[in-house]
Parts: C-alpha cells; structure tokens; sequence
C-alpha cells in the first residue's frame, strides 16, 4: 500500500512510519517537515498536496493542534484555533482525500483520551476529539467505493510524559509503539466508523 | 429561578417553555421571536444579550443550525455552518453567559441522538454533536462558582416525524414534552457534565 501520513515527524507520526513503513510505502507529510508540506486547515494547500502525491491507497494523520489554556482564559478565537487546525484540518483530508484515494482505501484520523476523560486545560481539546469521534462514525456510513475511515484515541503517550504529565497526572501512558498498532488495526484491517482507544 | 431560553420559538424549545415556566420565569430569545433576540454565532450579539437581561440562574439553548445534506456535496462551508451556529452559537452562550450569571447556575444545551447513532446526510449534526457533549464534560470540571453545564441528546421528536421522518425511518421519536423534562432535571438537578439521552 501507499499511505500518506501528515504529522509524520511527530512523536506519535515517527511510531505510525516504524510501524507501518516495515510493510508498505509511507509518503511523509509534515508542516514544515518530511517529503511533503501541507497546512491542513488551508483546503487548498491539501488538495494541492495530493493532487502532487499521485495515487495512493490509505490517508494516516497524526496531526493536529489545539489550544491547551484555563477555560476562564477562553474565548471563541481561542476554540477556533483547534476547531479550524485539529478538527476540520483532518476532515480537509477526508474532504480532499476521497477525490484521489484508490478503491478501498481508508482514512484513520487522531483523536485523543480527552473525549472520555477531561482535564483542565482542555476544554478545546475535548471539544475537537469529540467532533472528530463522532464525524467519523457519520462519515463511515456515507463514503462510496468501499472507503472506510476510522480514528485513534490515544492517552497521554509516554514519551510525552515529561512535557505534558502536569497536567494528565493519574493518567496510565503508553508508548507511541503500542499507538501505533491502532492506525495498524485501522489501515490493513476491514472495520469503518470504528474508535480504537489506546488507554493503557 | 430566572431561565433564559435561547429557541423557545421552536419545538423543542415551547416544550421546555411549557415545562419550565409552571414552576421560573422564562425570558424567551429566540433569531426573530421571542422577548429578547440573538445571533448565538455573532459573540459580541450574545454579550449584549446578557448585558441586556439583568440577573439570571440558568440558561437553556434549544437552538442551533447546521447544514444537511450528503457527504459527498459538502465541503468545508457547509461544514462551518453547523460549527458556527450549533456548536459555537451554544458555546457563546456559555462563554458570555459565564461572566453574569449567578452562582451555582446552569447551562443546558442541546445535542442530539446523531452523535452516538447517525444517519446519512448527518455528518455535520454528528460532528456537531459529538463536539458539543465532550465540551460540557471538560467546561464542568473547569466552571467556577459552582456553575454546571449539561447536555441533552434528544432522538426525532414526534412532532417533526412529518418533516424529518424520511430522513430518521426506524428510529423511535418521543413528544417534545418528554425531551423537556430532561432540560428540568438539568436545570433542576444537581449533576454537571452529563449528557442526558432521551432517545425514546
């Protein structure tokens, strides 16, 4: 298979490449790195990336951004922010991915332990992954040509531990490895409309 | 109590009125109708409207526009439609209504049964949905001075089973007076975070 994966250089992104570049072509996309550049939530900066890649068989994205921030502190710019980056800068993938993707293939999108399991801070956060749970779900039953789309939710990864364990105290990590073999279960095997939580 | 009820022009919202208003005062808002009007996804429109209403305990939304239509004709505007009206609209209202409503109020807002159960031509009120639910479980864990906020999920109301039903054939409906009590329990209870299903 040929699979596309945005956020490629990210922690999460570099365990996705290990994982499934030992069996199929992984054309990395990044913001800034990687073979490709992309800005997710500019649609026509996504539909230029894959209209650049030629054909390919699986979209994986493992990025996204929100804004992490007390909710005293919040206000509609800074909900914007995840709702315009990590939400519909995943959707534009779905959105502009169908045009090209070969018969069969799949989109698996990131969500994130924060839609089950909130903290401070992230409000946002919970917001997006929660959006993005539910549309794939929607999105799964109206695909055509057998596309599937499914998405992962991982908790805090431990390789994340020291930058963000503050604020997910109490939460059991995982390794971005045993994340990984989620977006696994979702591009080779058969399941849409699926979220595969990887909570430890 | 002192409710503000942003919708209660429409179905589900007369229900709430009818519900609510035997026991509070209601100050019914609506687009058009109602005592007092908003434009829930203008921000500086919301902040009036509190601005405007004097002291009050709880605010119930019933109200929120997204766009329907199949997948396959929808694109990012008609994606931004829902997250600017339902999904922002009913943030605002929190995020606003935050900075004058009394201590220990409440904000009720309202998602539907297409978050956990969707439909086709639905992939916009799921994303939504889904959005608004894991919002309110976050926003309740960071709400000061022991406000609360909960979410209703209602199935089709019985009383648009003539203009929606072809789009919702197998789901069971319930009248809108039954989806009201879940806004009383809400507004009346104790509990915040929670999403109240009323799927019939």
């Amino acid at each position: 298979m040929r699979i596309v994966l945005v956020g490629a250089g990210g922690t999460l992104g570099q365990a996705v490449a290990a994982e499934l570049g030992a069996r199929h072509d992984i054309v990395s996309v990044g913001k800034t790195r990687g073979e490709r550049q992309v800005d997710m939530a500019d649609f026509a900066s996504v539909r230029r990336l894959f209209a650049d890649i030629g054909a390919f068989d699986a979209v994986v994205s493992t990025a996204g951004h929100v804004h992490f921030g007390p909710m005293d502190a919040m206000g509609p710019p800074e909900y914007g922010v995840g709702l315009a980056d990590k939400l519909m800068g995943q959707v534009n993938l779905v959105l502009a991915g169908r045009e090209r993707i070969a018969d069969g293939g799949s989109f698996t999108l990131t969500s994130g332990i924060l839609t089950d399991d909130p903290i401070r801070f992230g409000t946002s956060a919970s917001m997006v992954n929660g959006a993005l749970e539910a549309f794939a779900r929607a999105a799964a039953i109206e695909l055509p040509r057998g596309l599937r789309i499914n998405v992962v939710s991982p908790t805090l990864l431990a390789e994340s531990l020291d930058q963000y364990g503050p604020y997910f105290r109490g939460f059991a990590t995982v390794p971005a490895a045993r994340a990984a073999l989620a977006f696994a279960k979702s591009v080779e095997g058969a399941q849409t409309g699926q979220v595969y939580r990887v909570f430890g």
